[in-house]
């Protein structure tokens, strides 16, 4: 089928535009560069050393004899975005174009705004232009499964039923996210679900968990395909991050207690799932939900089990517990649903099985480009403004001469 | 207590202003004037002939012997918010200095995406404001009771205790708002709530029903004094609209079956809700929520009484179910609680005493200002695209030649 990803030069949307591609998908990418814009922002860089998306998309042609199709510019210029939609005409449209790290909407009320908007604004574009151009496009939108925070009772996906006073309702699950990340995904979601109510638009939000790992077999293949791996306090992800310390010998930074808990899933598993989505599509009017994640952890539990591969490798790995910076629960129930997916036909790849070969092997495969002054958190929640881009300056020259 | 009123210069802004004024407190209007600017676009009036703020303040300040302040500005500009609390360092601020209507913000996408990253912005500016400058300031915000929808269960007031495979939490009251303008208002509650946890601040919600009326006590001490009152299909709010309908003898347009139901009350219960919360504040780090009205009705049940009270005025009054333009539930389950206002100690108008004093002898005193091309709905819900403007113009030239 013919899908257009946008937000293709990410680190989930190249993934997935390589998966969708040698699957036989017409694909075509949606892409402003903006996340290599905001690494030299921070002062920061992947682990991996990602080639420029024109080389990427030639290598991948040149290997696989697809060819991806580019539109570069932002979603946020509607009459950019209607008229790439216009001219590919997908019969799915994958929306990983936004800001997506929580600690980069946190720094000041500029980034917050920023995030806000771009991603709101963003969302409502794609909505007036599948409802102005493609009417029976499906809407795959990445949500989180940060939307829900984490209540006292079961998550479901999407939607609970609700007894109260005797009478009964099936509503909408109650959100409470916690950065202004987490909260302009929500927006997002009730935006989605007006406009399949109000147009007949049909829509998966796939509310994902944190992801880890950057080996797909698309991704594998070549050199010029590989794929980002942050670390960084502000992009990485919490395990690519350990991955990273556990490589060059640095404690791993647990924040607070570490019993922070949230699910997870290996990359090779989002773009299993954004196809699956695809392939089945949402029905007009309808406004799905999916908890796309595989298992869940806490914090301090993956933290031993870097500990415990590290050893396995002969490496001496610590855990140091930094403050949290951010405003969560240290300790609390966790327990989310996540079969519809599986229903649908994903087999996961599980992390005991993908630390080794999928994240320690890359770590330490490109240990010589880490640079230490990433891992200390800089963004603080209680914090109205943070200076990340000066600290980090400093701490860069600080932290560099011990080495 | 020193009070500073975002939005004052509008309908219920202006009223509560003068309201809180008259009290005694200290009184600060922040207003950027585009209220008026949005009648000039559409090509509207209210129908009761409103003076230019300054003037109002002129005549208040001689009438009353107090002053109140202003600063003229645009609350998405932060430097200029920033420096109107920094000089008048409120206690409380009350936050109407939003795009208000629901069907402004269904016009098209340039409406909807404005209406948004206006509110939006505007409250995040303010919530980092409160933060930097005045952290123990009380933020009172009006939301709506359109946040809620029609679930078919009762309506709490914020929050609802859910019990849920054999655990409970209380949680947020889930959100099923009909417009985008009503997600507007359920962004900000979100990212309102998020900054009462994370920053300590204090904040309270107020989820208004549809307000009807005019005159205050205030506003009716001078001609210059006069509110608005707005009739047409986009800022009218229904009761005012059925008054005009009925002081010039046009059917009373009722959308669809008229079994719409929504929470209602008398704008001198508006100014005094907004001073009950400023009086009773929100503790630090609390986000409450009310809901801000006194009683229910749906549209066809105030079509009904418009009539009764027509032809105790010697009128005939008919009704005409128009298609609704709204994509809404015509006949639901209603039940919304709304007792923390009163346990605070607000006593009521009810509309049947109102309805003679407050809205029909306004209507039918202005009844040579009424534009009837203004009554019936240009905007609807299933388009993307409403050329409100255009055919606004058109239909004024046509319904102006029977007259």
């Amino acid at each position: 089928m013919r899908i257009c990803v946008l937000g293709g030069d990410g680190y989930c949307g190249w993934a997935t535009a390589l998966y969708l591609s040698s699957k036989g998908h017409e694909v075509a990418i949606v892409d402003n560069f903006l996340r290599r814009q905001w690494d030299h922002e921070l002062g920061v860089q992947t682990l991996t050393p990602i080639q420029p998306l024109a080389q990427r998309l030639a290598a991948w042609q040149e290997l696989s004899g697809h060819a991806i199709e580019l539109f570069v510019g932002d979603v946020t210029d509607y009459e950019f975005l209607a008229s790439a939609l216009e001219s590919f005409r997908p019969s799915a449209v994958v929306h990983f174009a936004e800001q997506r790290a929580a600690p980069y909407s946190m720094i000041d009320r500029k980034h917050a705004v920023f995030t806000q908007v771009n991603n709101v604004v963003g969302t409502l574009n794609l909505l007036f232009a599948i409802r102005e151009i493609l009417p029976d496009c499906h809407l795959v939108k990445l949500g989180t499964m940060g939307e829900y925070g984490t209540p006292n009772i079961d998550i479901e996906e999407g939607y609970i039923k609700i007894e109260h006073n005797g009478r009964s309702d099936v509503l909408p699950f109650p959100k409470q996210p916690g950065s202004f990340y987490h909260l302009s995904k929500v927006h997002d979601s009730h935006n989605i679900a007006f406009t399949c109510k109000i147009w007949g638009l049909r829509a998966t939000d796939l509310n994902q968990g944190v992801v880890y790992g950057t080996v797909t077999e698309e991704c594998a293949q070549d050199e010029a395909l590989i794929n980002r791996f942050d670390y960084d306090d502000v992009f990485g992800t919490v395990l690519n991050r350990f991955c990273a310390q556990a490589a060059v010998g640095h404690p791993l930074t647990v924040y607070g207690k570490g019993g922070q808990t949230r699910g997870f899933l290996d990359i090779r598993d989002t773009v299993r799932c954004i196809e699956i989505a695809c392939l089945n599509p949402a029905n007009p009017g309808e406004f799905r939900v999916f908890n796309q994640f595989t298992e869940q952890f806490s914090v301090l539990e993956l933290a031993h089990m870097v500990q415990a591969a590290g050893r396995q490798l002969g490496m001496r790995v610590e855990i140091d517990h930094l403050d949290s910076p951010r405003v969560e629960a240290q300790d609390h129930y966790y327990n989310a649903k996540h079969s519809k997916l599986i229903d649908l036909g994903l087999q996961p790849h599980y992390l005991s099985d993908a630390l080794l070969d999928s994240l320690m092997n890359i770590a330490i495969r490109y240990q010589d480009r880490v640079d230490a002054a990433q891992f200390l958190p800089q963004v603080k929640w209680r914090e109205a403004r943070n200076q990340r881009t000066r600290r980090n300056a400093s701490a860069a020259v600080a932290l560099s001469e011990p080495r």
